[in-house]
């Protein structure tokens, strides 16, 4: 077994200085089981933190199915194959009846590409609208979107908007049907900047829980108003539910929980419990639309391997009732940390939705955000054992976001360990 | 099992009309081993066309590794992992010592979008130059550069030069030496037109056998001064090797055969035998400028079940020489058919390198592009019980790309099958 040192040392020539790593100290991780991940000496960690094996890791399962169908057949998609389009008709399926057809690429940067030139091809516009701490993916033109932890390149089609929220909201004071209104003059000014300027409004996209805005509370009915302003206006509406979707709020779409019917759904993450698959869904005048522009090929993409797995990992997720799960583990870690706000005046806020839940870290008695603190808590946490990490505008939110699989007896453990850290970092 | 026609119908409704299939009746494929695949009624086909498998289908080392790494590990690469690093070591290792370090990701088009924001953010310019005939990928960046089958968006930061080539140039009756001049001459104004437009010159991408453009001849010496002017530019020169590299040619990349050095290479489509694997490697200054401009992360890039695939695939391709299989074999079928071009009068031209040969079907006793008598060739061979594809600037190269492990005996039968299908056809 290479050192850590050695290792650090090797990785940071073959994939170059900067390639990210989580922690103070990385971890060397080298095998995992359901909810917990081992180091190179044995010890185990509690995964608090991956979504992408939303199942579990090593679930066999999903591992019988990608053995099984890549000794049988593995090929690109323009020969016919059954199970290939059972997939795509289960996804379809998972939403209301304006979701009609799939196109399966392999991340969720590919599959919003393929929403927002969708949108374009569509509406004959170009202006697209993002809120102003977003993340959805790193092409190009979909990084152009990215308003969080650098500097966003300039681009002519993209307005961001502040992202709603109550905790830290952009004017206090307000009863939330006014506050609500005020984030919609926001969405606005954005539109009307877009009309201005001869872009006009291809789409809004957003992640239908803000989880990297920090899962905010949201002011009610906001979602579904910002859509219909978004749709008067000639534009479509994204949901990108590669973090919100498959079960991780407790219901299968987070637009359920925030209340909006989109017209197009990117999903990834979560497929494909840790390989490659992502999916662009919509009405089939959309996808044809698309389809007929750009001929779209992607030679990884809707592959029998693809659509084993993700037939795997629909089927766990069904069978299991890990949405159930999701609910009531969730429900109540949430309610436990609530409690957990009153007794440090450094947690502002407790929020999320079923296995998703950010801990806002704050300065005491004020709101300012401690992104210090944030960052000690998930280093001490994973030194007791339990892997967390930070999100947010500020990054001062600990994020809390388990295999759907996590359970009572593994948030028990969590919550002596939070109590420790806290006692511990004396705050 | 499902007839074709409802599996047909049920395709057209989940995935849209418009998602692409091969020949006239398509092909209901269910497994495949070797070079061999199996339609639904089990009737056997050998595999002409794909080079994803480029080790076989079904490759048992590349089945067991995937399943063992499923079933150990599989997570993101924010935790040290060892096979990551080593596999980076061992492709940066495929290449001249300018080559140090690798950014995995998950398509080619992933890849190339990151080799042209990495020439970018190094240069500081922003035109980007390729051929006539090309296709890269499928991103809206990406896309920009396609060129064949669809009318390219115009972008104001793209320039093509056409294609270069010596069976239907751009000027005929010219020495090799002269043509390679005037081709070079096409590359200038499209560097002076980039200049004069303010856009500069950030890259050049080509394929390094100019596979899409139907896997021309070049006149010699053409690439090594193309790379210099775009050098002496202040340009990078991206090698696109998803078709061309790993072994194809019987070299390990194509720009060794046609005589260049790249500053950024692009893999992806044989990497993973199907798994979604892509790679843009570099020197260590080039990937660290873009990785500290983007902070780069691809949640399914640099996996361990990447890793685990993409060294297996290695250890095939190097403990089987298939590279000499490749270069003994497609020398013989090369050969073979050049033999018949003086046989028929529609055969215009043999080309290509290793196992990637293109035969360029004409109308008699002219060079008139033949699209139609290539497609119904790739139809009667199908039904022959052999799959090719077409390809080239006209559509009318019929293209022959088998996995690396295709035999003498597999080429002797497709021979026969060849001369079949040409006498059916009476051409």
């Amino acid at each position: 077994m290479t050192s850590t040192t050695d290792l650090l040392t090797r990785r940071t020539q073959a994939l170059g200085a900067g390639a990210p790593l989580f922690y103070e100290q990385p971890l060397h991780i080298v095998r995992g089981e359901g909810v917990y991940l081992y180091d190179a000496e044995d010890r185990r960690y509690v995964d608090m933190y991956n979504n992408v094996p939303c199942v579990g890791h090593a679930n066999p399962r999903v591992v019988e199915a990608m053995a099984r169908q890549q000794a049988t057949l593995n090929v690109h998609s323009r020969y016919l194959h059954e199970s290939v389009v059972t997939f795509c008709e289960r996804l379809a399926a998972l939403h209301g009846a304006q979701i009609e057809s799939v196109i399966i690429s392999c991340s969720g940067t590919e599959a919003n590409e393929i929403a927002l030139r969708m949108a374009r091809f569509a509406t004959g516009n170009r202006g697209l609208i993002c809120t102003d701490a977003t993340y959805h993916g790193n092409s190009e033109l979909v990084g152009a979107l990215t308003r969080l932890g650098q500097q966003a390149s300039p681009n002519p089609s993209v307005r961001a908007f502040p992202f709603p929220e109550k905790y830290r909201p952009i004017a206090s004071g307000l009863s939330e049907n006014d506050l609500c209104e005020a984030y919609l003059e926001k969405l606005a000014a954005a539109i009307a900047d877009l009309q201005a300027s001869g872009e006009g409004v291809a789409a809004m996209i957003v992640c239908s829980i803000l989880a990297n805005e920090g899962l905010p509370d949201i002011p009610a009915g906001f979602m579904d108003r910002a859509a219909s302003m978004v749709h008067e206006a000639g534009g479509l509406v994204i949901s990108d539910e590669v973090q919100a979707g498959y079960a991780r709020t407790g219901q299968w779409w987070g637009y359920d929980v925030t209340g909006f019917t989109p017209d197009i759904v990117v999903t990834g993450k979560p497929m494909g419990n840790g390989l490659p698959l992502a999916a662009t869904a919509a009405s089939r005048a959309l996808v044809e639309t698309f389809r007929a522009k750009t001929r779209y090929f992607n030679t990884s993409g809707s592959s029998p391997l693809q659509a084993a797995v993700g037939l795997a990992v629909l089927d766990e997720i069904e069978q299991r009732d890990l949405a159930g799960n999701v609910a009531t583990v969730g429900a109540a870690l949430k309610a436990s940390l609530t409690q957990r706000k009153g007794a440090s005046n450094t947690i502002g806020d407790v929020r999320g939705h079923g296995l998703f839940i950010g801990v806002e870290m704050v300065e005491p008695e004020n709101n300012v955000p401690d992104t210090d603190l944030a960052k000690r808590i998930i280093n001490r946490l994973k030194d007791k054992g339990f892997l967390t990490s930070n999100a947010g505008a500020f990054a001062n939110v600990v994020k809390i976001r388990p295999p759907l699989s996590f359970s009572q007896a593994d948030a028990s453990a969590f919550l002596i360990a939070w109590d420790e850290t806290i006692a511990e970092l004396a705050v």
